[in-house]
């Protein structure tokens, strides 16, 4: 490993992660306990607005490590598509606005919509942004979800997926974000982040744990160390493939959510060392 | 397809499909709704005892297609490994019994015992009852389970596992079930159900939905028709990989536990007909 694990240099949290918090709020604590990065969900830029985002976010001196989400291309109709595009192109405009520079593409399903043409529109959707991307000198990951997300919120479950579309499009700011919640049960997986790894593509890594039993399947996340998911050893392999970016916590959890965030905050920076 | 689809000659329905109905409840009504195979949840036979299950399903005319279920052969230490495996030959004599051909086996996992520990466990479980199943001329199927289930209930989550698992051991009465619910999203499906319908390891096939939400990870499974999955491109996979058996419904459901089971069986041949 490149830093001791109890070097926070390498902490990021996802503002979903203390959902509850308001961006100024969020790094606030962020800051006050040692979160060296910060990635960007959507929902927390309608309040200070991009610019007061941008702001607060310099002030802070943290790393914008990214913007979530972007993604959910698939569509019925054209409408749809078109719709989908234009609101990935403002997701570039935010980003850049922020400083953020690279964007998370949670890919998109439609129930019905076959699975196969749901991936085409992705592709399509992605190639359509690109050169806003590269204009504004954004990076792209592609995230794989868990299969249990294929009926409506990805057509793309593996990361063979992803680095089979990401090698397909074959551009420079075209990879992969790794997320063990999706994919800690994949045979393939020690495999497939060597793939990406070597080939410059592995962009991002996002941790959590995977409760045993799961109560919800979108806001029931663990705290590493509290489930089954091997962190360290898939941190390991994350590691040999050449990744040196940051270990970003995002957790969604009702119950998480519910207890005072501060007190939050502390146990995940805990466990991020224990056990991330 | 070898069959017009409104032909029920192949239309099997699992007991769990209608938990609520003691077994000779289960066949008189299956039975006179046209129904003509019966997959048999090991909780049933507690009632009538195991002779009189065996009568009971002798006397219904009703094929007896599979025992469900064997497996959950991994565990924390070696009293558990062995308990597993006694369990399983219990399995064996049951479904002897009761003249069920093919015990359908849930393979099992632990949380925290590495997936690759735990299917070498599988493995081994299946070779160590094998003798007792030649002997008994009853065939296993490894069912692989959707990955959320790989936390305690399976290891084995793809079709090509349970193909890779089935051609290790190399046994031919050792072979794979499909079922849509756990594997309609994995892009390598109708290769997998080629490869395995070729090498005549194509066991079973069972049919539900998804539905979208999904309310509960077990138990808010969809009738054929009310969800996403493709239902009659997968059947067509199965049946050009050369299978001939039956169509089975397994479905749990809260929802429909809760309903009136002739009612709900009704509704169950209807959608196996118009969907399945």
């Amino acid at each position: 490993m490149a830093t001791p694990l109890d070097d926070l240099s390498r902490l990021c949290v996802h503002t979903a992660t203390t959902k509850p918090w308001p961006l100024a709020r969020a790094l606030e604590h962020y800051a006050a306990a040692g979160v060296h990065g910060i990635t960007v969900w959507r929902d927390v830029l309608a309040g200070p607005g991009l610019a007061g985002a941008a702001r607060l976010l310099s002030e802070s001196g943290l790393d914008v490590v990214s913007l979530c989400r972007g993604g959910f291309f698939p569509a019925d109709d054209e409408g749809g598509l078109r719709r989908a595009i234009a609101d990935n192109l403002l997701a570039i405009d935010e980003a850049a606005a922020i400083g953020a520079p690279l964007i998370v593409l949670v890919c998109g399903a439609r129930p019905g919509l076959p699975l196969p043409v749901a991936r085409e529109q992705i592709r399509a959707g992605i190639e359509a942004i690109l050169p806003r991307a590269a204009e504004a000198g954004i990076r792209l990951a592609i995230e794989p979800l868990h299969p249990m997300y294929a009926d409506d919120r990805s057509a793309i479950n593996t990361l063979a997926q992803a680095n089979d579309m990401a090698e397909a499009i074959g551009h420079p700011l075209v990879g992969v974000a790794v997320d063990v919640y999706h994919l800690w049960w994949d045979p393939a997986l020690e495999a497939e982040i060597e793939r990406c790894g070597r080939a410059g593509r592995l962009f991002a890594y996002h941790v959590c744990d995977w409760r045993t039993p799961t109560r919800h399947m979108l806001t029931d996340r663990g705290l590493m160390g509290e489930g089954c998911i091997p962190l360290r050893q898939i941190r390991g392999w994350v590691e040999r493939a050449g990744f040196k970016g940051f270990v970003e916590v995002e957790i969604f959890s009702e119950q998480y959510w519910a207890m005072d965030q501060a007190a939050w905050l502390e146990r995940v920076v805990e466990a991020w060392r224990a056990h991330a």
